[in-house]
């Protein structure tokens, strides 16, 4: 039924938003001495989305954010060493093992059997490929394509390259913007996966996430089971 | 003759490596109030050398590594507000518009005519998109490859995802190590032009260097009469 099953992979094969929620309660202690800051996600988040015409999406973006808001917030008074502190916590992000989620290397070893397997990631180009390097899936996938956003047009040209048919695709990932909705747009089929923690970034609401037609699943592990059925449906 | 005519695009296409020779030199003269640096070049490549592994190429790379070696300099005096300095350096590189070397416009243009097109270029995916979109030369590449590395390996996968003979494959490109000597290790050909400046990672010389046989021009427009030469010749 489907040519190619495409994954997400940050939050869809491996942790990432928990690294980044853990590097920013590290910033909130650093920036102790000088304030108390009850929403230190959301003051980054702000820098985030003013930089993100300029630095796009990635664990350097974040870290350059993220010494942009340490200044401000604590009106140019941080010190040297201190944002050596912060550019050593994204050398640990960067250094952090990739940890698979759940039922992730199952399912994808199972479904690798039957399907053409392809990641669709968006981000740095340096990180996501250390990530999938590292994960020990590389060979499950057949192709990999890290992209620097994920819109309707940029998958309608990932189809386009692929010689795939939209209704012959399906794409499996933990964020509604970025990997379900723009997919069904197309015509192409989608299953949502959430992850426990979602970057405000990729958050959908309202009518426009209702309205659409994919599928929901609570975890990876539930995949087989519901390809079978689609499969069984023809 | 060949199937696939390939360029590197920083330094090849537009100017790059001088953007950030001027970005030095500003970081110099904001750092003289605490001490006068000789080589601020030199001072910079060190962490970037020691930064490659963890943030790869390109300008916020770049630019994090400016900030860590600004804080060593100044023995963690430097002040926040001079860093976010150093951060808006950074957005003015990403604003400066794409500035074609001279010729490759018109030479470009004739090549599309008869021959596939193909840019293969290193350093950050959003940067580098940024930079293909601005330069009014998309249209005519049929193929865009960003790649993080340019070593025999990657090329080797992008000759093999193309269904390429590296004897019908050309590069062409300003850097010897990046877009010449892998290319020719491969048995594929090469043709270099220098730019004015190169960055010392992508200085080759010694018997490697002298003992590949690629094809050295002084400027893009003399890419038709080689072509024209080597079609000739068969």
């Amino acid at each position: 039924m489907f040519d190619v099953i495409a994954f997400d992979a940050d939050d869809t094969l491996w942790h990432n938003e928990t690294i980044y929620s853990l590097t920013q309660e590290k910033l909130k202690q650093l920036l102790a001495k000088y304030r108390d800051i009850e929403d230190i996600e959301g003051e980054i988040y702000q820098t985030e989305r003013r930089n993100l015409q300029y630095f796009g999406y990635g664990i350097k973006s974040f870290t350059l954010s993220m010494i942009e808001t340490a200044i401000e917030l604590t009106n140019g008074e941080i010190q040297g060493r201190e944002i050596n502190q912060i550019i050593n916590f994204a050398k640990e992000m960067l250094e952090t093992p990739t940890q698979l989620l759940d039922d992730v290397a199952e399912t994808v070893a199972t479904l690798a059997q039957s399907h053409t397997l392809m990641i669709i990631t968006k981000g740095d180009l340096f990180d996501q490929e250390t990530k999938i390097a590292q994960s020990g899936l590389a060979d499950y996938f057949t192709y990999v394509e890290i992209v620097s956003e994920k819109t309707p047009g940029v998958y309608r040209g990932l189809l386009e390259r692929y010689g795939l048919s939209p209704n012959r695709f399906l794409m499996i990932g933990n964020s509604l913007r970025s990997d379900v909705l723009p997919v069904i747009e197309l015509g192409g089929r989608a299953v949502h996966v959430p992850y426990s923690l979602t970057w405000a970034h990729e958050i959908v609401t309202g009518p426009e996430a209702q309205a659409a037609s994919y599928f929901e699943l609570e975890k990876m592990s539930q995949l087989p089971a519901l390809l079978a059925d689609l499969n069984h449906k023809g």
